[in-house]
């Protein structure tokens, strides 16, 4: 079976509308996702940024929550912009981390981004996340050390590096396996026609 | 007739995607498409830009060239980046101020972006204006003397200006008669839809 990559930030607004239809979109067109959570903050610090685009540049971010609005609404979402604008994703990345070698990945980056676009919770907050896990059936404390390892602080550093690497600059983004890049969500059906080819 | 404005600058890749597919679009959903040729480069000063940011940040630069000749391929159409890039539009943007006002702007406007765009032309070259004013069955001199007015030049200035008043951030820019605003070319068939509801 084919597969793409999905590079994603839990603080990415686009990201969330992805992670909410990739799963029956990938499995409708025959394609295995591999869910790769990074930081934006590095990539954008290299661009000379020193927060989100959508931060920096405010009308550009109302016009992404009016955009996201739309199609939120459009697909029977609902959504809102996190104050403060962006979340801080860090310790959702690391837990991530552990739920991607522990292969519960995917239901773990639904949970976060329902919470943090639909449900309005704070993802930085230890509860929010501890609420999330156990919502999966695992130990948050468990998930939470695993989480804080120097181990695992270094495999969410080395993921980060290998995004910048493959020329990554925002996420959403998916990666075939030939190497072809896309990037937003709006490009995720070009994706998996790709990988198809 | 419903109606959407078209909102571009003769130097942005997406909306030579745009122009090439908007008429018969806009047509097939029975909207009326108004024209709004105005120049990027003031918008772009105002976010602390200096030039276009697929220039400014190289990655997204080559990404761009990627994602582009991506849909140019499926869409039939060819696709190269001038060099330099971003070209230089003032030129262009003046004669199609004239070509506005004179009712003749969507063919101009076609004209321009496939010679840039497919044809690997200058657009900032007299001669190249020229043979596509004249193309259109206009006189090359008389279109030339008309864009260099005081008044014309004004007149982009001002549609800059209210490019910059209506929130306007990059090209190619939708904007729907009750006041909606889209960015993209991928965003084309959402605002029509809108325009339409």
């Amino acid at each position: 079976m084919p597969q793409i990559e999905f590079w994603y930030d839990f603080a990415s607004t686009y990201s969330y509308l992805t992670a909410m239809r990739i799963g029956p979109l990938a499995e409708a067109a025959g394609v295995q996702v591999a869910y790769r959570p990074f930081l934006l903050g590095p990539i954008f610090k290299a661009q000379g940024l020193t927060t989100s685009p959508f931060a920096a540049n405010p009308i550009k971010g109302r016009y992404m929550a009016r955009d996201i609005g739309r199609i939120a609404t459009a697909r029977g979402l609902l959504f809102h912009v996190p104050a403060p604008f962006p979340a801080h994703s860090l310790a959702a990345a690391r837990s991530a981390m552990v739920a991607e070698a522990e292969g519960w990945i995917e239901p773990f980056t639904r949970a976060v981004f329902a919470a943090e676009f639909a449900g309005r919770e704070d993802i930085a907050s230890t509860d929010v996340l501890g609420r999330i896990v156990s919502g999966l059936g695992h130990d948050p404390v468990r998930i939470s050390t695993a989480a804080g390892t120097t181990e695992n602080k270094a495999a969410l550093r080395d993921r980060t590096e290998a995004a910048a690497a493959k020329d990554i600059f925002g996420a959403p983004t998916f990666l075939t396996e030939d190497g072809e890049l896309f990037w937003g969500d709006d490009r995720l059906e070009q994706a998996l026609a790709w990988a198809n080819k």
